[in-house]
Parts: C-alpha cells; sequence; structure tokens
C-alpha cells in the first residue's frame, strides 16, 4: 500500500528518491534521450537575446475541468516567453510534494506535462523534487521556469502602450477561474465550464510576424484578470485606457457562473488568452490574423488607449454609465493558479 | 498588526500583490535598474553553450546558523552551474508564502538572497510570488533557477571518472546539515556548528582553468551527502572507488554532534564542499589550487577511482576493516535544503 504513495524519504537525495527519478520522474518527462543525471542541463542557444521567466503553481484542486496544475504549469511558463515575443525553447520543472501524495496522482500531472511541452515545442531540460511532511504542503506545487529566443527586432512590453492603440483579446475572459473556482468548491454549475489552459506562442508569433511595429504590448491576463492587467499596462504605460463592457467576450455558461459566485469577469484568471495592444490601422489585421487560429476564433477588439494620463481606465458600461476600473483589491479568487 | 503579515490577498494578483512588489520583494531583490514587471526577463547572453539548473528549498528552519533559506537557495544554485564548470550569470526566485508569515521575515530572506547574488556576482532577473492559506505550506518555500555560461571546452560529469582518479574533496563534511538539524531540534551541542553555504564557483573556475583536461568530476554533495555522490558518481562512471576514513575531513564539533545524533558525516548534506575527481598526476596540483582559496583551505585527498566497475563504493576504517558504502537509505535527514 505504502508502495503507492510518496514517503519523506523520497525527498532525501537517497536510494529512495533516486528509484522515484529513475522509475517515476525521469521516463515522464524526458523526451528522447534519457538525461545524464548532472547538477545542470547543458544548452546551445540560437543566436539572439533570450527571454526568462519563473512561475509556481499552486492551484486547487490540482486537478480541474480543461486541465491540472501540470499543463497549466508548462502553458504559464511557456505564454510568459510568448509574451515577450520569444520562441520558448527549454524549461525547468521543481516539484514540492507533500509525503502522502499518491504516485498515481504525481504520475498523471507529469504525464500532462510531458504532453503539454510536446505540444508547445519546448523541452524539460532539468529539474528537481523536494518530500515535505504531511500538513506543511498541500499536495504538490509545482515551479516552472523557461528560457526562449527573440527571434524579432520589437520593443514589446508593458511600457510601450500608446494613444490610439485599440486593446484586443483573443477570446472569451474568465474560463479558468471560474473552471477551477467551480472544481474546487465542488459547484454544480448550470453549465460545465473547462479551464482555457493553452500555450499562445501560435498566436504571440503570427502578430510579431505580420504587425511588425504595430504590435506593441502582449500580455497574458492571469491572476486578476483583464482588469488587473490593462491596468498595469496604463500604468506601465502612462495612458488612460477605455474599454467597453459591450464588447467583452464571456462564455454564456461563464457568466452565468459568476452571476452564482459573485464575480466580475473581468477580474477573473485566464490561461489561454492573450490582450494585445496594436496600433490602430493594424487592429482589423489583428483581429483577423488571432480569428485564424482556434486559440484565437473569438478574438474582439475591447477598447482603445484614450490618451496620456495618469494610467486610468474607464469601463463603459451597457446601459452608458461609465465605470473606473481598478486592480483586483485582496484575494477574489486566491490560488487560481 | 495585520500589516506585518503576509495575506491570501498578497497572493491575488491584485493590489496588494502589486504593493508587496513594490515596496519589498523588487526593492529588496533588483540589482541596480528597477527591472521593468514585464512577463519575462530580456538577456544577451555572451558567447558559449549555457547551464541551466532547478532547485527549490524547503528547509526546516528557515534561519539556522550561518544562514538562512535565502543565501541558501541562492548559493545552491549557483553551486549547481559551477559543477558544470559554467560561470553563474542570471537567477530567477519562485517564492510560496504561507499565509500569516511574517514580512520582516520574507524582509530578512530576501536581504539574504540579494547578499548571496552579490557577492557571487549573479543577477536577480526575474521572479513570482504565490500565497497559499495557514496550514497549506511551513512559512516560506523559495525555488531558484540558475543560467551560466561554459568559458571552457572540458567534458565535466558524473560519468567522466577514469580507473586511477583521485577523490578530492574541499573541506570538512556535514557542516550544513549538522547546523540544521541541531537547529530544527533546538538541541544545545557541546560547540556551535555553523552551515557552510558559500558559492564555489571560485573553486571550480580555478580548478577548471589551471588543471584543464586533467579535472573530469565536480560535484558538490548536497543531500545525501559524500556517500550518496560519490555512490551516484561511480555507477554514472562504472567504476568502483575506495575512500579512506582517516582522510575525511571532519570538524571536531561535527564529529561530536554526529555520535550524539546518531548521524554519520559521510552522509550528512554540505551546502560549500565540492568532490573532485582528477588524474592521478594532477591531485598535488588540485589540493594546492582548493587550499589557495578560503573556501578551500581544508581540502584533501579522500580516496581513489579503484578500477572500471560495477559501481561499488568501499571504505577503508580506522581499525582497517573494509565497508562497502551504499546511498543514503531512507531521510536521515529531511528537509535540509
Amino acid at each position: 500500500m505504502n508502495d503507492d504513495l510518496i514517503l519523506l524519504g523520497h525527498g532525501s537525495g537517497g536510494r529512495l528518491f533516486h528509484e522515484l527519478l529513475d522509475e517515476l520522474i525521469v521516463p515522464a518527462l524526458s523526451q528522447g534521450a534519457p538525461a545524464a543525471q548532472d547538477d545542470a542541463a547543458l544548452l546551445d542557444p540560437p543566436p539572439g537575446r533570450l527571454a526568462y521567466t519563473t512561475d509556481s503553481y499552486v492551484v486547487d484542486p490540482i486537478f480541474f475541468p480543461g486541465g491540472d496544475i501540470g499543463d497549466l504549469a508548462v502553458n504559464g511558463t511557456v505564454n510568459d516567453l510568448a509574451m515577450m515575443g520569444a520562441r520558448p525553447l527549454w524549461l525547468s520543472v521543481g516539484l514540492i510534494l507533500e509525503e502522502g501524495l499518491a504516485k498515481r496522482e504525481l504520475a498523471a500531472v507529469l504525464g500532462s506535462m510531458r504532453r503539454a511541452a510536446d505540444a508547445a515545442g519546448v523541452r524539460i531540460v532539468t529539474g528537481d523534487t523536494k518530500v515535505v511532511p504531511r500538513g506543511k504542503a498541500d499536495r504538490l506545487f509545482v515551479n516552472t521556469s523557461g528560457i526562449g529566443v527573440l527571434e524579432h527586432r520589437l520593443t514589446l512590453g508593458g511600457a510601450q502602450a500608446r494613444p490610439g492603440d485599440r486593446i484586443l483579446v483573443s477570446g472569451t475572459l474568465g474560463d479558468h477561474g471560474v473552471a477551477v473556482m467551480a472544481a474546487r468548491e465542488r459547484l454544480d454549475l448550470p453549465e460545465p465550464v473547462a479551464s482555457d489552459t493553452a500555450a499562445l506562442h501560435p498566436l504571440t508569433g503570427l502578430l510579431a510576424a505580420e504587425l511588425g511595429g504595430a504590435l506593441h504590448v502582449l500580455r497574458d491576463p492571469t491572476r486578476g484578470g483583464v482588469a488587473t492587467t490593462l491596468k498595469e499596462i496604463a500604468l506601465q504605460s502612462g495612458v488612460d485606457l477605455r474599454l467597453r463592457e459591450r464588447d467583452l467576450p464571456v462564455r454564456p455558461s461563464v457568466g452565468a457562473a459568476c452571476a452564482l459566485l459573485g464575480l466580475n469577469p473581468l477580474y477573473v484568471a485566464n490561461e489561454g488568452k492573450l490582450l494585445a495592444l496594436v496600433a490602430p490601422e493594424a487592429a482589423a489585421r489583428a483581429v483577423e490574423l488571432l480569428r485564424s487560429h482556434p486559440l484565437g476564433r473569438d478574438a474582439a477588439v475591447i477598447g482603445e488607449v484614450t490618451a496620456a494620463g495618469p494610467g486610468r481606465v474607464a469601463l463603459e458600461l451597457l446601459d452608458g454609465g461609465v465605470r473606473i476600473v481598478e486592480m483586483l483589491s485582496g484575494g477574489q479568487l486566491p490560488r487560481i493558479c
């Protein structure tokens, strides 16, 4: 029976640790030749600037409709690289396991990481595993860091928004946050909602290649949702933004769930959507490009940069009123990623 | 009062999260210009192969004599890069905070990370912070990943040991593990023991530059200690090793503490020591090089590679007997790093 569970000894660095590595972790994650078990991976970078990022994943529950902590951890870090316009190349994986975790759950998560990495065309090249006693973690935490290469000379970033820019979102809002929340609270939603977790570099690659210098900002609206991410961009760029509620794409099932849960989809996390700020003359082409890919088929222009300013974000409501949008205040949805 | 503690809302991605970033984390960790808060750092790598590694740190307690989880997380990842013969360049930092952690403890750990990074000449270029509810983590877990550049053409690694090689250790065994264990159990040791946490790339740089192709293996004997690390090398290289107990450098205070705790210093973790396997004719020079640096002043030859073989490690005991050394079995010292 204990053979099926993670033991404290699996984190010791000794015999049990090597058995876990050899029997479960390395076969699940290694793509191609078995990795030499040295202290670091050796890599030959292609020419160009590199992008480098890290994210830890503590989502609760670790399995949810549409994904699990494994593909979330791969896609999330791939997306952070993609938002700098980089082509993702390599990932590291750091696991913190709680004593008593079922090995088959770990295996399922690792399998999911591997499939997500294969789908995204990235290689998991280095890793680490720690075990903490029962009650000192919550089943499984995952850290991924990632390295990508910039194959363009664009200057992208939250500080690059300019007056007149159109604000695009690549699809519907709030799917991930609602899916996780419903799974955690075991809610019976009127209609099921699945996480949108996906690797977005096909979309960002398309936009960078086709729009060139008309592409100013790429960001993925994860924790804090579209509202918080746009507020960050407004502050970073020193501009004011205006959104139109009627143009925000929200699935009816997500809208209904948000109403039930008292959530605003503008603040709910997404894990397979991007925001793009583009020069006005490029907006129609950008929508067309996004919609040409399955990940962007619900893309829409949702607002624009109105002027240089202190970083105000205004939302035109359905009833014609205007509301000022601030960052998420407090923890609307803890442990969503 | 609550102003002094980490709240769940600090992990939301919203306003509290940005306050924590702007007031505490970014000022503590950023070296030089404030980082643009984009999804990834942009880096210009020097020419050469890159080394890439990751490690999570879950040490209990987070503060211990000689260091804390912060400098441990910086030095540990720097050392993983150094053991491939790389010059460490950049680190990422992923923090998982337990709700209720005191902000001043977090500040102390971040300050310690910053000082360790400055001392090692590496830059912390990207990071991430998550918060989990009380009881779902143990105060603070830290992941660091790192990138370094190889400035030599040597082939180093656990599989490069050859018959005749001499086995060197750069200093005394078991200091880190005993220091952490004594702090955790609140033991009153006859003599205080401090962790040896330190960045070892000055030593590895010296050995790689001066020994060239006579340098075969570099490893830092962390979890599982010198015994487990040498067993790994023996298996990776397909060779048998012999150690001499009389040549193992152990501080009297650590020896006494190990006797008290029923530990064998050969299996206790080190965080500022390296093992080097070098061609026999280079051994004297290697010891001299190590001893020329304060981090290597207790360096010693502790054994040799006897022959090609199935990976046996033998220990010549003080009384003339011989014992076979296996990997650490089970968890002698959990959560030591």
